[in-house]
């Protein structure tokens, strides 16, 4: 039986891979790696780096593929990342038909953890239902940016007994407001923080994490944002690419 | 210059801690090891076996911490909280002068990840903040019960371009309803799913995970929620013990 492996290998630092990872690594004879545009050649290097040190002794396979290109200003934001799931199920499907043999095992690397923001789980679970392939599959988890960018600044997710939500930048700049629980904020590439109109909110952001480029911005959001902007500008002129995250959290109120 | 790491060594599956963890572990002298009433002979197993496994060749101290007993109905539950923090606050800048010697590192090991729902990030900058003992400190991200839930049901932690929310089962039965987005259920000893009256969403659940004891179930909450119950609490009467996690997700709509 095929065997597929949706492996998270961190976000950032190499050394944020899991034992669980390694060994799944070493079982692994294809592995399909992804094209992200412009951030394409530092983090293949990453993925790249993780396999010679971990997998030095042992022989495998690299298959690059080339992602269809996404509408980036669609209609309808779930219709369009829907079609490119689609495309891209279509590609994922035909390489593992034609690249991986009834024995082997294929891996996807996937940067952070897997079941955020990322779509590989869904696309390998469609392949899955169609049948046309006979595969099992395995999740090894991974640590996220979130997590990344919480222990960098050294702080709690949640306040006390509260709760945290996980939203994204489109979301956040339709609501423009922080409610009540804290609000971790991912895949945004037009600063929705400057959208927040709240006062009383503190704001914990980080690019590159826990990479040597790492950068550390925080404190009152109002009085922030518009530097973390043009730091975040800037950062990526000069590398070509950015990924970052950030925290919104409300001042800590009074002791009841 | 003292130094103290706070170690996350993931949720459940020892192979879960990742190489940053175990590169932290091997520059301990002392381990700080915390009691956990009923689940504490099991985890404390799991630390131990996995300090064995990889500080084979290393002398380190472990040093108990008995924590003081909470108020488990209290009037006001963060003021019950910050009461214990204290307490524990005191308890621990004790042993961190009295226990590590200047050029010495100590650590706290932490299930899951330590950002998540637990105090020793706050009680190590508290005790920071009072400036009665000097030490610098770092914060080792670990693989959350999250991560292990989402990983061994196969689904993702997000819908497509979705927010998710982290919350309590406390928090949870004060609102008894799902609102807009998926929300994932932590630290509910009381089955808090029971009181969701929503008709559309299905339940995610994981016990013990990433263990040799897990036990998964899934399906739609109104049919499913009994069966937890009463799994749950079987569970929990065998072993003595249970820590469990759930994500409870809204039917997907159709695609617009």
């Amino acid at each position: 039986m095929r065997k597929i492996m949706i492996i998270g290998i961190g976000a950032g630092n190499p050394d944020y891979i899991t034992v669980q990872a390694i060994k799944a690594m070493q079982q692994v004879d294809i592995f399909f790696v992804t094209d992200k545009g412009e951030a394409k050649e530092d983090l293949l290097r990453v993925r790249t780096d993780i396999c010679e040190r971990h997998l030095s002794d042992r022989s495998y396979r690299v298959v690059q593929i080339q992602d269809p290109e996404r509408d980036r200003s669609p209609h309808s934001y779930r219709a369009a990342v829907q079609t490119w799931h689609e495309q891209r199920r279509a590609i994922y499907e035909r390489l593992i038909v034609e690249e991986l043999d009834e024995d082997e095992c294929g891996a996807f690397l996937v940067w952070g953890d897997p079941s955020l923001y990322d779509s590989i789980i869904r696309i390998v679970e469609q392949i899955d239902a169609r049948g046309i392939v006979g595969f099992d599959y395995e999740i090894i988890p991974g640590i996220s940016s979130i997590q990344a960018l919480t222990a960098r600044h050294k702080i709690p997710l949640n306040r006390i007994g509260e709760a945290v939500q996980i939203t994204t930048g489109r979301q956040l700049a339709a609501a423009s407001t922080v409610s009540d629980s804290d609000v971790v904020v991912m895949l945004d590439g037009e600063c929705a923080f400057q959208t927040v109109t709240n006062e009383d909110v503190d704001i914990y952001w980080g690019a590159y994490l826990g990479t040597d480029d790492e950068i550390l911005l925080s404190g009152k959001l109002q009085q922030m944002a518009q530097k973390i902007a043009e730091v975040r500008a800037q950062a990526r002129l000069r590398k070509g690419w950015i990924m970052d995250t950030y925290l919104l959290r409300k001042s800590e109120p009074p002791a009841d």
